[in-house]
């Protein structure tokens, strides 16, 4: 196996959520290489089902340009210390509105692992209950979607983001078996 | 709808693969929003079958501190100007040596839209045939792996990358609706 050590680490960039920089490794057959690369804290994303709809939300991602995007709860692992499951939880309630019952880790994977540490843990979520001490962020644009699980496909076909795509492909096959 | 062209921009990092910096905007309420951004010139990914194999990869993903990724075969959007099948098709005889006869768009993504304007063109390639005319790129530690369709679920328990969990549960899928 190839070494993921770094042999030299350079950060040039600190932003507010993220780093950038290079590093330089040392390959099993003995090469270097350089890659650039993006230091992220990592995010949750909660699949959060009933027994009639998926829980979405739409809201703008200036970054990619999208002035709408269709998207499963999620937010970034920001505060130190917090495990992801509790980041979840957090975020459920602070997105939706809501809390579950029951909580189950489905994936854990890379965004986009050829430049970026970012890892999704994602998570179902079920037994969903009104959450009366939820205070949205009032300051996120974001706007909640009950999305009726019989129109999953329509979902999936509006659907840009890679984590939201991986949960609703996820549910969509666990229906087909019969599992949810 | 929220605006998402940028009020003010601040190229910070300049890397060979990706930029980074801080893009300012004015939201549909009025109020202004400060976006770390990563700009990336995009991907593809091929979902490439024949009638017994998926085709994937097991490479090193040095940035995500990983010393084997099982993917399917993918690559940056690099070449000015080249329309995203044509690199799809590069591509595939550049990691596993095969032409496709028959090509799909399936899905386009971004893999990290909260801070990053990567998008992948997903594809689906079919009627594959060796391409005597490709020589793999010797730089790259890449191993080619012909996985059994009947075993994909280990293929998706094992994948951690996002462009290749959204194409295997799609191959999934399309197996389970007999489409494929």
């Amino acid at each position: 196996m190839g070494g993921v050590e770094p042999i030299a680490t350079e950060v040039a960039w600190q932003g507010k959520v993220f780093s950038a920089g290079v590093q330089r490794f040392r390959t099993a057959r003995g090469a270097e290489v350089t890659r650039d690369k993006v230091w992220h804290p990592g995010a949750v994303g909660i699949l959060a089902i009933d027994g009639e709809h998926v829980w979405l939300t739409r809201q703008p991602r200036e970054a990619a340009g999208l002035a709408e995007s269709l998207e499963i709860p999620a937010g970034k692992r920001d505060v130190e210390g917090e495990a992801p499951l509790q980041t979840a939880k957090r975020e459920l309630a602070e997105e939706i509105g809501k809390r579950a019952g029951s909580w189950e880790e489905l994936e854990i994977f890379y965004t986009s692992p050829g430049f970026s540490d970012e890892r999704v843990w994602l998570y179902l979520a079920r037994e969903l209950t009104d959450d009366g001490d939820a205070h949205p962020d009032a300051d996120e644009e974001i706007e909640v979607v009950a999305w009726p699980l019989g129109r999953l496909r329509e979902a999936i076909a509006e659907c840009e983001d890679s984590k939201s795509l991986i949960a609703l492909l996820w549910l969509e096959l666990a229906r087909e078996h019969g599992t949810l």
